[in-house]
C-alpha cells in the first residue's frame, strides 16, 4: 500500500460515554441507541474505551464487550478507533488482536500511566506492540494522566513502525503539535494527527491537524461537526464564532465536577441515558451536581438542544454570557490544578 | 475491641517485587524463596502488590495470585498487608473479601488513579469501600502517581470509618505528615501512619510516624530493620548515620532508571533473581542498565551486602562519597521531574 | 473619547534587547542603531523593558534610561510601549508619570513576580495602578514567571479601568486567550490582546489576537511581520508554512541557553551587537554558546539572513529539517521544566 | 583561620518584617524597638531584607537604611544576617561591601529570581560573587520564588568559595537537607545549614541542620528558641509536642493569607505595630484579614502571648484543635498551590 495523505484518519471522533444500568453494570441497549444517535447527529467515527469512556473502571472483559457491542451496532457506517491498552505489552497486544478481529479500523494506545516513565521507556513500550500488532495503532498522549510522549518519541516510532499511523494529543499545546507535524510528516505523509482538546479544535486544524477526538462531540455532535467543517471550507468568522462557543461548554462540561460527570449530566439532557458512573459521589456531590446539571440545561437550551429546566434559565445565562463560564471555570480551576499539581 | 496504641501497624513492611520467569510470568519458587528471605532478614511484615511490587502491570487474577502464593508461603509469621486496588469499588471490595479469606493482616488500597479526583470524590471512593470492607484498610497517598488523599480527608475517613486503620504516605512530606497525626490521632489512638519515603523515616518516625513501607527494605532489610531499631532506641548518631547511608542506596534505586528498574538490579544482587521486568526496554536502557548495575554493586559491596563486580570499585566510590551519588541523583533529577511535570 | 475597535493596539512590538558595551554599561550608540534597524525592518512598535530586555537585572534609573533614549531616537516613527514595573506600587506610578512626560503610547506592566500573590491582591495592585496611571496600561501576564492574571481578574479590571487597554499575554494557551476574548470584549471593544508567545502567532491572530510582542521579531523582524500580514490577509497556506519556520527559529533562540542568551546570540549574527550579558556565564556555558551561535547561523543563513559560519553548515540542517531542531529543543527541555517545577 | 565546626552559624535568625508608618515608609522607630523585642525574647540571630522582609517592595536605598537602622539598634549583640541581592552581580557585590563596612556578620543571597535558571547559571552567579565579596556569603535557596540551587552546584561553590559559609534553604525537602549535608561537609566542616522552613525545624536538625531561619521566630520567637533548646538537649518528647503547635501557627499565618500578611496580622497582636504592607489589599481581602486576625488571636491566647479577642473564643478553638487548623490550611491551600503551578 502506498502511504499518502490520503490515508490518513480524519474528522470527529467520539470518544463515548459507556451507559450503565441500574446495577452499574453495560447498559448494551442505551449503548446501541447512543451508537445510532452519534451516527445520526454526523460523527466521523467512534472511539470507544478513551478517557471519556472511563476506560479504566471497567473489567479487561468488560473494554472487550464494549467495543464488540458498538462494532456489532455500527456495522461499518463508520470506523472505530478502540481503545486498546491493557495491564501490559502482552496483555495489549491480545487486546489488540481482538480488536482486529472484530473489524475495527484502528486502536489507540494511551501512554503507560500510574508510573511516569522517560522518553526512552515510552518509545520502547510502543516499539514492542508497534512491532507485533495486527491491527493499526494511534499514539495516545495525555501528559495530565499519562507518560508524555515527547516529539522525538513520536518521530521515531512514525519512522519505524508502518503499523503506527497517527497521534491524538490531548494536551492542548498547539505549538506541541506543530513541532510533531513537522517532525513526522516529511517521512509520513499518511500519518495523522488529531486533538483531544476541544477548546483549540479549530485552530489546531488551522496548523494542521486532521480532526480531533473531542469529549464535547459525544453531548453536541452537531456543534463540533459544523465546526469542523466551517473550519475547512475556510469560513473563518463562523467558525470563530463557533469555537467561542464550543469553549463555553467545553469549560462548563470540563471542569464543573470531577471529569467525565459533566459529561455524564450533560448527556442525559440529550435523551441519553447514561446512569450513575462507577465512581461513588458523596452526598454534598450529588446536590452539587443538580445545579450543574440547571447550568447545563440553560447552557444547552440556549443551543436550541433541549428545552429550558423548571423555572427558567437566568436572563443572559446564555453561552456568550462571559462571566457565567468563567466563574464556573475559575472557581473550579483552584481545584482542578489543586489536583494535578505534582 | 477497644482501639488503642496497642493495636496499630508497627515496623518496617517490604513492598516486595515479583520475579518472573523467562516467559515474564510468576516465577513462583523465587518468589516463595523471596518471601523467606525477606522474613529471615528480619522485616516485619509483607506488602505484596504495591507500587514496587507493579501491581498495575499483572491481571486481576494476577494480583490475587501473588498474595495467595505469599500468604501460604508465610503461615502467619509476619502479617501481610495487601495492596488491593482494582478497577472500581465493587472489584475492590471484592479483592478485599478475597484476601480476607486468605488471612491477611489488612488491605492497601491507593487513592484512584488515572483521573485526577477532587478530594471529596476521594472521600466517597474510600468511604464506600470502608463501609462494605470485611478487612482493615490501610489508605495508600502517592500523590506523585495517585489522586492525593488531603488531611481533612484522612480525618474525615478515620473518623466515620473503624475498618479504615492506617494509611501509607509516600509523600515524603515530613510537616504533611505532622498535621495527619494531629487532626487523626486525638479521636483514632490506633491509627497507624506509615511512611514510604525510605530517605526520611528516621525523621518520620521521630516526629511520630509508626514504622514505614519501604522499597529499600525489599533489598537491604538490614538496614532499614537495624535504622529502626535504633531510632525507636533513641540511638540518634548512630541512626542518623544509617539514615544517611541509605539515602545514598535510595537515591541510586530509585533515581538512576525507571521506577522500579533500579530496585530490581540492586535486588538480583542480593541473591534473589527478579528476572526481566514487564516493561520493556530499548537497546541504549539495556546496556545503562549493566552500568547502573555495577555502581550498585559497588555501594551494595561497601556495605558488605555482596562482592565488588569483576574490575573492582573505583576507588572512594563507596555510598559516603557525596558526589558519587548526587552526580548520579542530580543527572536523573532532571528526567524525573520532567515526567513529574506533565 | 469613544472607545471603539479602532483604538485597539494592533501589530508586532519587539521586545529588544539592550546592547551593554565593554563594562557591561548601557550601549547607547548601538542601542539607537538597534531602533532604527527595528524600525526600517518592519516592526509596528517598540517594547523597552520586557522580559527579553532583562528590566530586571537594570538598576531603576536604567530602566527610565533605556526608554529615553529609545524615545528619542523613534521620534513617533512608531509607537513605544514603556514596561514600568517597579518594586511598588508607588515607585511603578512613578515610572508611570514619567515614561508618560516621554511621549510614550502605553506602558507595560507585569504581574508581580518573587511572591506569587492571588487573583485577588493581583486585581488590588492593578486597580491601584489602573486608578492613578496617566498613561494607558497594558497588563503582562507570563505566568511561568510572575503571578498569574487570571480571566475573572482581566475582566473586572478592563470592566472598572479605563486606563487599561491591553493585555500582553506570554503563556501560549489558546484557549486562555479565547477566554478572555470572550470576558472583556463585549464591555470594552478598543481592549487590546496580544500574544507574547511566538510558536503560535498565526493561530492566536487567527482567533482574535490583535498582534504580538514577540521575541523573534527582535532578531528576524523580517519573518514576524511577514506571518502577520499574511495571516491578517488570509493567505494561510503561506503564513502556516512561515510559522512552521518561525516555531524552529524561536525554539533554538528560546531552549537553546538559559532565556534570553539564545537570542543575544542570534542578534549578533543580524549585526547589531548586544556584548555580553549582565549573568555571568560559567566557562563551559561559553564554550556550549559558541557551538550554539553555530547552529543558530545555519538556521538564519537558510533563511538568508546571514552568510554561512566558516566550515559550513551540515547538509539538512536547514530550518526545515526537523530533527536538528526537535533535538535541540528536547535536549534543553527538561532542563528548562526542571527549573520550572520549582 | 582554621575552618572548623566551631565557626558555624548557628540557631534561630529571624527574618524581620518592616515595620511602615502612616505613609508606607519604614517607621525607624518602630523598626529599632522590634530589634530591641526580638533580642529580649531569645532570638540567636537577624536576618533583614529576607522573603519575610518582603526585600523586593522596597527600594535599593531603603534595603541599605533597613540593614543601618538595625545593625546600629542592634549594636553587636546578635549576629546580623543581611540580605543583599540587588539587580544584577554588581549591584549585589556592591551592597556586599556596603554591608561589611556596617559590621554585619554575613549576607544571604537570594538565587536570582523572576528568570528560572539553570544550575550551571546559578553556579555562575554565586561563584562571581564569592570570588568577589569582602564578607561571609549565605546562599539562599527558596525554589518556590527563586532559580532552585542544586546539591552538587552548592558543592561546587562550597569547595571553590571559602567566603561561602552556609545556606538556608526554604524547601522543607529533608531529604534534599541530607543529600547537601553529606555532600558539602567532608570538606568544609564550618559549613553551615539552616531551614527556613518552620514545620520542619525540629526534624531537620535532628538530622543535621545548625539551626534556622525561621518568620514564626519574628513573631513567637520564645517557642521558636524553646524548640531549639530542647531539641539540642535531646528532649524529644517535648520538643515534638512544641513542634506540632508550631506548624499551627506557621500554617495559619502562611496559608491564611498572601504571604507575608499573615505574619504581619500576627505581629501587630504582640505589641509590634507593623503597620499597612505595600502590596494593596482588595476590599473583601481587608474584610478577610480582620476574620483571620481574630483567628491568630485564639491561636496566640490559647498559648499565652496575648488575650482572647472581644467576644471571647470558640470552645476547642485551640491550636491543639486539628479541624480548624486543617480547614484553615486547606481552604487556603488550592489557592496556594494554583499559584505555584507553572
Amino acid at each position: 500500500m502506498t502511504l499518502t495523505a490520503a490515508n490518513r484518519l480524519r474528522g470527529i471522533f467520539t470518544p463515548n460515554i459507556v451507559p450503565l444500568d441500574g446495577r452499574g453494570m453495560i447498559h448494551e441497549a442505551e449503548l446501541r441507541r447512543y451508537v445510532d444517535w452519534l451516527i445520526d447527529h454526523g460523527v466521523h467515527g467512534l472511539y470507544p474505551n478513551g478517557s471519556t469512556g472511563e476506560f479504566t473502571r471497567f473489567t479487561p472483559e468488560e473494554r472487550r464487550r464494549i467495543v464488540a457491542i458498538m462494532a456489532d451496532q455500527t456495522r461499518g457506517r463508520v470506523p472505530i478507533l478502540a481503545g486498546a491498552a491493557e495491564a501490559n505489552v502482552k496483555e495489549t497486544i491480545a487486546a489488540c488482536e481482538y480488536y482486529h478481529s472484530l473489524g475495527v479500523r484502528a486502536v489507540a494506545i494511551v501512554s503507560p500511566f500510574y508510573y511516569k516513565l522517560s522518553p526512552r521507556s515510552v518509545y520502547a513500550y510502543f516499539k514492542e506492540i508497534g512491532d507485533h500488532t495486527p491491527i493499526d495503532v494511534t499514539l495516545y498522549n495525555i501528559p495530565m494522566f499519562a507518560s508524555p510522549i515527547d516529539v522525538p518519541t513520536v518521530q521515531r516510532l512514525a519512522d519505524e513502525c508502518e503499523k503506527i499511523v497517527a497521534i491524538k494529543d490531548s494536551s492542548g499545546d498547539l505549538p506541541h503539535m506543530i513541532r510533531m507535524i513537522k517532525a513526522v510528516r516529511p517521512n509520513r505523509p499518511d500519518f495523522s494527527f488529531m486533538t483531544g482538546w476541544d477548546a483549540a479544535l479549530m485552530p489546531m486544524m488551522l496548523i494542521g491537524c486532521d480532526g480531533g477526538t473531542n469529549a464535547t462531540s459525544g453531548v453536541v455532535p452537531e456543534i463540533t461537526r459544523k465546526l469542523y467543517d466551517l473550519t475547512l471550507a475556510g469560513k473563518l468568522d463562523e467558525a470563530r464564532e463557533l469555537q467561542y462557543n464550543l469553549v463555553d461548554l467545553f469549560d462548563a462540561m470540563l471542569y464543573s465536577f470531577d471529569f467525565p460527570e459533566g459529561f455524564r449530566a450533560a448527556l442525559s439532557l440529550r435523551g441519553i441515558n447514561p446512569g450513575v458512573g462507577r465512581q461513588p459521589l458523596s452526598d454534598d456531590q450529588r446536590v452539587e451536581l443538580t445545579t450543574i446539571a440547571r447550568k447545563l440545561q440553560c447552557m444547552l437550551a440556549a443551543e436550541g438542544f433541549t428545552g429550558e429546566p423548571v423555572g427558567g434559565c437566568p436572563v443572559g445565562a446564555t453561552p456568550a454570557d462571559p462571566k457565567l463560564v468563567s466563574d464556573i471555570v475559575q472557581s473550579v480551576l483552584a481545584e482542578l490544578k489543586k489536583q494535578g499539581v505534582k
